[in-house]
Formats: structure tokens, sequence, C-alpha cells
């Protein structure tokens, strides 16, 4: 089942489109499923792609478009029509249909929404374009069947077949009363499962978990995934129905959540993958290698400033690259745990008790690992007070890194301000400075110097 | 919808136990939604856990079990005795009956299937238990709704009622033929829409996306996040059908992955949360920690053996943090991008094009900072010879650090190993130690010591 895109495959392609071989092209792509051509046109060239787009029909490329990469559909997009958009969009359901639309300048977002021949579809995209971004209401589609309670089966199963025929999949159908508040579901097992003269209220259940359309997304996200639910039904402060999220467009919420976690780990800026131009990725690493410049520039300050013990007590500068990766280390760490426990809702308790947990933690891993340093350079220099100096500092450097570790994803967090930001460079460099200081500092009062 | 765990929750709860007042716990727990129940289980005593669940029936105990977290889990199936054991997994679907029975001795795991009444489960347990893990036999589970492609619409609702109450979710029904080969599949939708004297074999869907029973379970995962798919047939290499994996356990499998990729680039060997004891925290932080150590003692060694030089260029020595740092920064920042682009199947091409693009990106970015680097010291200090020195091993460093960065996890993957062992801990310590040491040589190359 898997298809290859193979460079036999992509030179084919190429010739049959210098050639214009339309029909060719259709039938290589018939049995293609969307999210494979969309990797194609990701593959060939630009021009290419606006070629393949245009021959294939509005059916298929409504659907390879929304599997696009952001950049390159915004290159295609910017070579159709406002007519040709709207084009696609009417054959997409609403969640996708107002996430492309979104991405227009607003210009053009108006010119595409005129055009589009289905008054409803313009109705709801407007509707779903109102609500602010990473919002239950973004990510819902309009598209769903709902019942009223006081049909009966057999009416229902006359009724739904117009509905379902929308609705790429039906989960569970909505139960909803005169005023539209959604005040049940049943699914269509259960539907199948029961007699044709029953109503709709004695068979559907009336626990209907659901979402406030201005929930977060990754709230969203975290409620499906804990009670396994494949859709969720989106209300307002009224409990009235507005639309539905289903579990595809969660999957790609966490997996973009993840990406963009470990991207802040590791530094980036943006988005970015391996594929993007030089000058893009500059953009996005630069940055950070920065702040870790200025931060190497202030341990360089530092330890000028202590110059004057360097006569007498030279190794002292030499243990700076461990003192200061150690510090790093462990700040990583601790970061990571806590951001990750935020992520999975795990962190509770209050932050004064976490902070003297890690005090604990870091005061066992700093004595274990000070002991073995204390031993190592008491060997190699043979200058006990030397020893001592380090192994005291690493140990102090750890435990106030890690409390810093532990601290700052907490505090952002009260803050509002997304914690991933303290893991990685921001974490590292500024540990290595303070973690620099503090040695030198405790040194001085060891050594007396 | 939300349930919260307050402390009074809590506390009311504990009364509740201290007074044996069972039917008051019963009907306390009667409305919630069993994944609450588990983290409610996670915050009480454990003698408190195994009172409740001993107390609720085994059909809510079984769903309840299966939310839980590990290490508690683990501990009540210690408490529980194979005839009780066996009659929670009784009321599991076979996927979820197999992962806690998996998770006990060979030994207590015979006595367990032999204790259970229904032979059907028995086998099937048996089957799964018997694939690897990591597969999609390992991932799968035997309930799922199956037709034969000779009969008819009518015949088919009347039979499949019995099958759809087994079931938890019916996504696609799935059609065999007479040796139980998958030929094709179709949905609940398909059949109330269509007519009741039509042939399966006429409404079917021919093409139905499979996977083989020994496939990777992140490739299932991949391939059902990017055709959205909610459930997947499993077969074997003749086309049988042998079960189905759904889409609630890939979202598991994409969190616990992201979780797992995100411990490893920040030094942990285990999983573990805030939570845990500390001598669980230590045993997962503490030997990334020790190779930090390690790695902190090498260059020490290597800043030793160029001890000489100390004399007349001390500020070479005040560099080193710096130097480090920032090969520890792009290193991160390349295996990052390498690794996640390995994850999401972005990264095409030859590894040798990869390099020299990376190459050139850090030749781009180390000169852009040394650049930098070397007004700053010439300000300074004054010196040029020493702005040069440490610039151009800026420059070196960066584009070494970025190579091994882009190269490992490459060359990880290609021999079958999981690339983010390369982020984190492991990249920045090595990166340290071969930044230090070109410094040092370009250093005695440019300043003739």
């Amino acid at each position: 089942m898997a298809f290859e895109i193979s460079d036999l495959f992509l030179e084919n392609l190429t010739n049959l489109i210098l050639n214009k071989d339309d029909k060719a092209i259709a039938t290589l792509f018939e049995e293609v499923h969307f999210a494979d051509i969309a990797e194609v046109l990701d593959e060939v060239s630009f021009e290419e792609a606006i070629y393949i787009i245009k021959l294939l029909d509005s059916e298929k490329t409504s659907e390879i478009l929304t599997e696009l990469e952001d950049d390159i559909r915004e290159k295609i997009l910017e070579n159709l029509s406002a007519k040709e958009i709207a084009e696609e969009v009417e054959e997409m359901d609403s969640d996708d249909a107002a996430d492309i639309i979104g991405e227009l300048s607003e210009e053009r977002q108006e010119r595409v929404i005129n055009a589009l021949e289905d008054d409803e579809l313009a109705a709801d995209i407007k509707e779903l374009l109102s609500y602010e971004d990473n919002t239950a209401g973004a990510l819902m589609a309009k598209e769903l069947v709902k019942v009223y309670e006081t049909w009966t089966v057999a009416g229902c199963m006359r009724r739904i077949r117009g509905q379902a025929k929308e609705v790429t999949r039906v989960h569970s159908i909505y139960v909803v009363d005169k005023e539209e508040k959604l005040v049940g579901r049943l699914s269509l097992k259960d539907l199948i499962i029961a007699k044709s003269d029953q109503k709709i209220a004695d068979i559907s259940k009336s626990k209907v978990d659901a979402v406030n359309v201005n929930e977060d997304d990754e709230e969203v996200a975290k409620i499906m995934a804990k009670y396994d639910l494949e859709a969720i039904p989106v209300v307002d402060e009224n409990n009235v129905l507005l639309g539905r999220i289903t579990i595809d467009d969660i999957v790609d919420v966490l997996k973009e959540e993840a990406d963009k976690d470990y991207q802040m780990a590791a530094g980036l800026t943006q988005d970015v993958d391996s594929d993007d131009s030089i000058l893009q990725l500059t953009k996005a690493r630069l940055p950070w290698l920065f702040l870790g410049l200025l931060g190497g520039i202030g341990a360089f300050l530092i330890m000028e400033g202590f110059h004057g013990v360097f006569a007498k007590y030279a190794a002292l500068f030499f243990f700076t690259p461990l003192i200061a990766a150690m510090a790093g280390n462990v700040g990583v760490q601790s970061s990571a745990i806590i951001v990750q426990g935020l992520a999975n809702d795990d962190v509770k308790g209050s932050v004064n008790s976490r902070l003297i947990k890690e005090m604990f933690l870091a005061l066992l891993n700093g004595v274990i690992l000070a002991l073995f340093l204390f031993v190592f350079v008491w060997i190699i220099k043979g200058k006990v007070d030397l020893a001592l100096a380090v192994s005291v500092s690493l140990v102090a450097v750890i435990v106030i890194a890690g409390l810093i570790g532990t601290f700052v994803p907490l505090f952002l967090n009260k803050r509002g301000i997304d914690p991933a930001i303290a893991t990685g460079p921001f974490i590292t460099t500024s540990n290595d400075i303070f973690g620099i200081l503090i040695y030198f500092m405790i040194a001085k009062m060891i050594l007396g110097i």
C-alpha cells in the first residue's frame, strides 16, 4: 500500500508534462491517494505543480490543496484566480475551506467568498473565520449529522440519508432540542440495533461530552486523547450546537505541538525543515546562536574579571567548561521534565514543594558527581584545596541550575507564557553564565583569593 | 465537562473509605468517566486505590485499569489473584487485555489465561501476545465487523447486529472472501444508504488500505495520520484479515513517541515525570549527567595540555566556554532538524547533499557570528592576532559541529538505530570536546605557539 515516489516516477511525470500528455497524467494519478499526490507536488518544480493542479478535477485537487506544505500551497494559491480558488473550496469540508481561505490576504478572502456559489458554505466560512486562531471554533467543521429528540428511529433513518451524504465520516449523531441545544448523542450502531418505532430521546445517551467554541485547541486535544474520542461537538455558552471537531484534526494538532516544543528545545525560532532554503534556515537558527554568543561573551568577561588568580590556580580555568556543561545539562533535564509534565497535565501541587524536591534531587546527584570529581582532581593535581573548590562549586552549580530549570517553566506557565521557551538555548546559556559566576565566587571563598 | 480533582474531593473520598461507606463511594463514581477515575487512583494512597478497585464492578474497573499509570497498575495487579485479573480482562477489548496480561510475569500470564472462561478470548490473547512489541500485531485488536462479499445488504444488516454489539466503535466494515482474505470495505453509512437487495460486493470499495502484522508501529502511525484514517485492518502475508488498529491507540503511540524524543533530547534515560520518587528521577538523570562530567574532564585535560601558552595568551582560555557553548548549540540545532525531518519523513535525497548544504549554512552563520566576535575582541583586547584566532576557530567549530549534528543522526538512522539518541547531552558533550580541541589547535596555528 506504500506509494513510493521514485526518481523514475518523477522523470516519467516530467516527460508527460513536457509532452502535454494530459490523458496519461490523469490516468497516472487516478488510483493515487490525494495525500500522496500532495507529496509528489512537493517534489516537482513549481510550474509542473501548477500544471497538474489545473489539469486534475476539483474534487481531487481540493483535497490535495489541504495536504500541501504551507509554503507550496501559498505559491499555488497566488497563481489561481479568486474564481478558481472558490471552485476548489466548494469541494472541501468547511473547516478545511476556512483554513485555506484564512491563509489569503483579507482582500482576496472577500473576493473568494463572494465568488462562492453555495451561499450556505459562504456563511459557514465567514463564521469559522470569525473565531480566534488555536481555538475549538477555528478547528471545527460545520458538517455534522443532527436529529431532533422528538423524531422516531424510522423517521430518523429517512432524513439522515441526506445529511449523511454531506458528512465525510459519521461518528456520533447529535441530538438537539427545538432550540438547537445539544441534549444527547447516539451512534449509527445504536440506530441500526434499535426498533423502528422507538423515539430518539429513548435510545440516545444524554451524557454527551462537548467543548466550548472558545476553548484552547491543545485543551481539546488533551480531552479527546484522554477520553478516546473520535469526534467532539462544539457548543456556545448556551449549549447550542455549532459544529464538531474530528480526531484527524487533533492528530495534526498533536504532531504540530510536539514539533514546536522540540524546536524550541533545540533553539529554532521558526518551523523549518531540512529542505528549506539556506536563508530560511539561517533566519530560524541565527537568533538563538547569537544569544549563545552573547552568553559566551558574558562568560569571557566574568573569567577575565578573575584573571588575577590565574598564576596560582590556572587549573581553575581549565574546569570552567566542565562546570558550564554540567549547569547546562542539569538545567535542560529539569526544565524538560517540568515542561513535559505541564503538557501532559501531570504537574500538580505547589511550586514550592516541587522546588524543594528538585533541590534534594540536585543535591543527591550533585554530591555523587562531586565526590567522583573530588577524587579525580585530588589524584591528578594532588591539591586538596583545589579539589574541594571545584567539587563544592559543582554541587552548588548543580543545585542552582536545577532550581532555575524547575522554576522558570513553572513561572512562565503561571504567567500564561509557553513554558517550552525555557528549554534549550535559553536555559543552557543562562545556566552557563550563572554556573561560571557561582564557580569563581565559591572558588574565591574556599581558596581565599 | 472538566472533572476536577479537588483537595475537597479527595478528602471526602478518604473519609468515605475510612467509614467503609461503599454505597456512597459507588454513587460518587457513578457518573464519572473511567479515565477520570484512573486519575483519582493516581492521587490516592495505594490501599485506597485497591479498596476502590475491589468495590466497583468489573465493567468499570477493567477500563480504569487500562488507563492507569504503568507503575500503579503494576502494584495493583500484584495484589489481585489470577482469577480476579481474569474477571477484569474478560470485560476488555482483546488489545487492552493482551497489553495488561503481557505486563505480568510469564508464570502469572499462564495462570490468568487459564482462568479465563471465554476460550475464544483466551485464544485471541495468546495470538496477540505472540507478536513482537512495537508492531502492528502488538497494537491490534481482534474485534471487528466483517462480512462476506457474497451476502446481500439485507442479510448483512441482520447478521452484523450480533457482531456490532461486541465492537466498541464500528468504523469500516471489512469485506472478506471465503478464504478470509480482505477484499474490500464499506461504512455503516454506505450500508444505510444502500438498497436491501444489493450485494455487498457491489456496494463495497475494493481499494482498502491495510498494514502487515509485522509492520513497525510508528510506520502505522505515520500511515494513519497521513491518510486521515481512523481504523486500519491488519493482514498477514496472504492478505488474510487478522485484526484492526484504531486511531485512539495511534494517538497514544504519537504521544509516547513525542515524549520519548523529547526526553532523549534532554538527557533522561527513562520515562519519568516530576511526581516520581527522587530515586527514580536520579536513575533517569544521573547517567547522562555522568557522561557530561566525563566530557568536562576531557575538556579539562585538553586545556591542561595547552597550559604552556597561558602566560602569553591567557584570554584564549577565557573564550573556551563561548566556543564550547556555540559548538553545543549548533550541534543541537542541526541534529534536531534532521531528527524531526526523519520522524516526519521529510528527509529525502542523499546524505552527501545534505552535508554540503549544512556546511554552507554553518559557514554562513559562522562567518556572521565570527565577524561580530572579531570586532568585539579587537576592541576589548586590542590584539588582532588573538581576535583572528578566536574568530577563525569559531567558524571552524561551528562548521564541524553542524556537520557532526547533521551526519550522526542520519548515520544512526541508516543503521536502524533511533537517531534521537544523537540529540541532547550526547551531542552537546562530544561537541564541547571537539570544539575545544579544534579551538586550541587553530589558535596554536594562528598564534604560532
